[in-house]
This record gives C-alpha cells, sequence and structure tokens, in this order.
C-alpha cells in the first residue's frame, strides 16, 4: 500500500498493508485530517518515526467482526487493559500504549491501518464522512469538560482561534457562559465570529480583563503566559498546547494567586459523536482545503502556512 | 519602639510606635517566628522594604475594642473588603490588598504591630504561645484541604521535610491517605519520623514510586520538577514553594499527563486554631531554637543554615 512516511524527512512510500492482530481489524481509510501535532512531530514531537495520522474516518475490511463493513472512527491510545491506570479509568494513559501515528504505532497517512476494535466507534449514517473525522480532536475539546466544571455563568476566554480552538468554542458555546475567542490574528478572529463564535483580538484586552477560566490553544508556547495574566486569583487554566520545544512558566504567580493548571489531551468520542450527529457542533466551516492523498506532500507545506485551518486528505 | 527593618540589609532601627487606623488595632508582639519567606525577602522576593514579619502572637493593647486584652493571632492578608474578589471569597487575593511583613505593610518582627481587628482571632486560653504562633504555617497547610479533595484511600507524596513540609504531613496524617513525607537530607527524614511522620529519604524512590497526589514544599526549585516524576497521569500537583528565583517547568508533560497544577498559599485560621487547640497537631518538636527580640539578627542567620527549621523570637 501507499503511505506517508516520517524518518526525519517526510515521503511517500510502498510500504506492506499492515497484519492486524487478535483484536485488532484492519481499517481502509476514506478520509484522514492534518493535526498540529502531526506538524509537530515533523519538528521532532515525541520522536516518532513511522507513518504519522491520527484523524480518520474509515472502513472495516477485516470479514466475519462486529465491525466489519462499517464506518467507522477511532481511538488513538491503545492500551495494555491490564495495569494500575487502566483499571482506574485511566487507559489514555497507560505507560505500555501505543498512540495511533504519535508512538509506538503507525498512524492514518496510509491506505489502510489497523486498530484494536474497542477502539472503533461505527458512525452515524446521517453523519457526513467530513464532519466525522473531526471526532478525535473534538472528543479532545470535550475533555475540557471531563475535567473542569465549567459553570454556565463564568467568564472564560479561549486563546487560539486554530482548528482546536474553533472546535473548543464550539463546545463552550453549548454551556451557556459568556465566554471569548481570543486571537492574535484579525483574519481568525474574523473567521470565528462568521461561525457565530464570539471572537476578539488579544491586543484589545485590558490588563484588568480576566477570566474565570482560561483555555490555551494557541500552540505557541507564549500563549500560557498571556492566559495566566488574564486568569483571576483561584481560576483555572486548561492547557492543551503541546510542542516540541515547551515553554516555561513562572511558578511563583501561579501559588500567589493560588491558580489551578489543568493539562488536557484526548477525550471520550461518545459525547463528540452525539454532537456531531446532532449538529450542534459543525466542524465542516474549519476545513480550509481538501487534498488528493497523491498530494499529501503538498498539502503537508499548505498546512503549515500561516492562517490555514484544517485539511483534509481524501483517499 | 524598636523593629527589624529591610531596605537591602537588615537592621534593628528605633522607629515610631505604629498608628492604628479605623478598624485597625494596636498589637503588642509576644512571640514571633522566622518563615522561609522572610528569608526569601531578604533575597528580593516581592521586592519588599520595611519590617518583615508575618507569624505571631500578641496581646491587643487598643482599649475598648471587641478584643482589648486578648491574646491574639492574625491573619496576614489585608483586603480593600469591596471589589470583585472580596466579594466572591476570596480576600486573600484582593488586588489592593497588603500582607503583614510581605507587602506594603509593616510586620511582626518588632516591638508592636498594626492590623484590623476582623483579621485578629484569639487564642484558647489552654493553647501555649509556643503552639499559637504556629497558627499562620498551619493554617496554610490546612490551605491544601480547602482547595483539593484529598481521599483517604489515595497515596500522597510530600517532598520537603522542612518546617512547612512537617506541618503539612500532621495535617495529611489526619486523613487517613497513605502519605509519606520525602526528603534529600537523612537528618530531616529522621527528624520527620521522631515526630511520628512516615518520611523516607528521595534518593530511595524508583521511576515507578508513583502517587496520586504530590506536594511540593522543598522550597528548592527543583521541587517540583522531582514531584512532576512522581506523580501519576491526572494527579494532583500542589505548589506552596515560592522562591525568590522561581524554576519553569516542562508543560508538555503537564498537558500529555494530564495533570492538575494547584498553586496554594493563604489559608483559614479557624481550622488551624481547634487542631493546635486540640493537640491534634504538635508543632512544637519544629522548634529549632528561641532568640530574645534583642538577639533577632543572630536569629536571622541561624535560621537561614541548613537543617534549621523554625526560629522563634521571645519579645
Amino acid at each position: 500500500m501507499k503511505a506517508l512516511f516520517f524518518d526525519g524527512s517526510l515521503a511517500v512510500k510502498e510500504v506492506p498493508v499492515p497484519e492486524p492482530k487478535e483484536h485488532e481489524v484492519l481499517v481502509r481509510i476514506l478520509y484522514s485530517a492534518i493535526c498540529n501535532t502531526d506538524l509537530e512531530i515533523l519538528k521532532g514531537y515525541m520522536g516518532f518515526h513511522g507513518i504519522p495520522g491520527h484523524e480518520f474516518v474509515g472502513e472495516v475490511v477485516t470479514p466475519g467482526r462486529k465491525l466489519s463493513g462499517r464506518m467507522v472512527v477511532g481511538e488513538i491510545n491503545c492500551p495494555c487493559g491490564d495495569c494500575y491506570l487502566c483499571n482506574t479509568g485511566r487507559r489514555t494513559h497507560c505507560p505500555d500504549r501505543s498512540v495511533l501515528g504519535i508512538f509506538n504505532r503507525n498512524g492514518a497517512f496510509a491506505d489502510y491501518l489497523v486498530l484494536p476494535e474497542e477502539n472503533l466507534h461505527s458512525i452515524p449514517d446521517n453523519l457526513a464522512q467530513t464532519s466525522a473525522v473531526f471526532t478525535e480532536p473534538l472528543a479532545a475539546a470535550v475533555e475540557i469538560f471531563q475535567q473542569v466544571h465549567i459553570r454556565p455563568a463564568q467568564k472564560v476566554f479561549i486563546f487560539g482561534a486554530g482548528k482546536l480552538g474553533l472546535l473548543i468554542a464550539q463546545v463552550f458555546r453549548l454551556n451557556g457562559c459568556n465566554y471569548q475567542v481570543l486571537s492574535r490574528s484579525e483574519t481568525s478572529a474574523g473567521k470565528a465570529e462568521s461561525m457565530g463564535i464570539n471572537a476578539a483580538l488579544i491586543s484589545t484586552l485590558n490588563d484588568t480583563d480576566k477570566a474565570e477560566v482560561c483555555v490555551d490553544c494557541t500552540g505557541s508556547p507564549e500563549g500560557i503566559t498571556i492566559a495566566l495574566a488574564h486568569l483571576y486569583p483561584r481560576g483555572k487554566l486548561v492547557l492543551k498546547t503541546t510542542v516540541a520545544n515547551p515553554d516555561m512558566i513562572d511558578l511563583n504567580q501561579v501559588v500567589i494567586n493560588e491558580v489551578e493548571i489543568i493539562g488536557s489531551r484526548c477525550g471520550p468520542f461518545a459525547p463528540a459523536l452525539r454532537l456531531l450527529a446532532s449538529g450542534l457542533v459543525d466542524p465542516r466551516p474549519i476545513i480550509t482545503a481538501t487534498y488528493d492523498f497523491g498530494d499529501i506532500l503538498q498539502a503537508f507545506e499548505f498546512a503549515a502556512k500561516p492562517g490555514v485551518l484544517k485539511v483534509l486528505i481524501r483517499h
């Protein structure tokens, strides 16, 4: 099969179709999508070498299984299922896990992938594949609500109007809270506004403009410093940014202001699929371009340009 | 009156007795105590110039007030009482506050101080002054339980067996949780053990030794890095350390492991006084030395030596 391969540089290669182990199934990829994590992997994040890609919609082609022939999306963490963390509800944190296209497991930028069948969720018939391909990042947005009690009367700042920021904003909007997306770029803020999301420029914030909850999804090392400056004492700062070269923060302010910092990563697929299927979240305005898999190298070049949001790959 | 004065260097000076404003009372100091924050102030923390000192027991000498003639301890934050933070239960975070001996308000290393009467708590008759002088740091230990739900079935690591660490450990012991104090120093670990506190050397920890809650009260910039390395994913790291030269942390690990970091500062006096009065917490083994106020410069020199715990000043 054809696959995008990263081993320090990126190339399309001919590789063998992967063979499912017991409990795994073979999935033919129909759509995949480029995430910021993929772009960070190209800069060395996680030291990953292999086939990247973890956002996809595909069809289960292994015969005789519960999901055979079904259109599916897939959770990306593959845990051991038997350790202390797996047994205490933290399967996405299993120390022996592999992670699709990120750690010890080939990913979705290929004709086929394999995943444990238990990782797969079949998508509702009425859900467009171009929406379903957002299930994984939308689940990461929903994860914030799994971790933190967001109160509808609270003021919330979401820093970053990129791909993830716009999904997160759509979920916060459903909560009823007084949220605002803050961006450095007029184009991004305008894009958010065009999607019915409250947005403004970071430069319009005064020192006294503060929120009870700040979310950093800027994807930039400075994001957290700006977010901390606009967080009330005893407020909560949710961190979504992972970058190859992480930033550092001044911990004195965290102690003095009794701030809570909550790292946030992968989330639950079932609520994300419900929000997509009901139309309460529509991610498709976030798509900037769709490339055929044959043009995936150009797609990666384009995805790294400023202002470009989601780039889909049609397989 | 005589007062210890810091303006870049430390000296005992003759200064006027402070005059209480409306709502304030004059307190004659009987005992004060040296906190790590005082030692950090000498290194430039908070840029404070004036009379340091925020741990004290004294007698209210202003006549005709509710607490006149009473033996008291005092909360150190003096808020405006009328802003958004004051009105939402965060008076210790009032942006216009002064803080006794730390920010914009002269402190307790003097014959007298003034504080708002509402900041004062009279101490029970049966409580020794040498115990009561620990109310402020013990309140800071109790603050952890105000902020974080510590479950009795959880494993807890407390990094640091200094003055604050030993108070924090005594409060965790009361919770029933599986706690352990970890120290770099055999002397400190031995001291903790002699107080009936579970303690061990940090060097005995394996990579796989992890806890659901870690508390950093090492007072050293590296403490947080060690604590994060021994925290389970989705665990909680409580930060107590403030230093003049703060450390920085790698935020990728915070996001990937979905860790919560909770800064923790001043706490409630009432429960601290109840724990002291009932004898459930006995801080007196933490006292290394007691100096007369006339020898306070020597007391500061001694307090900065490695292995020295609490130094009291008898006024």
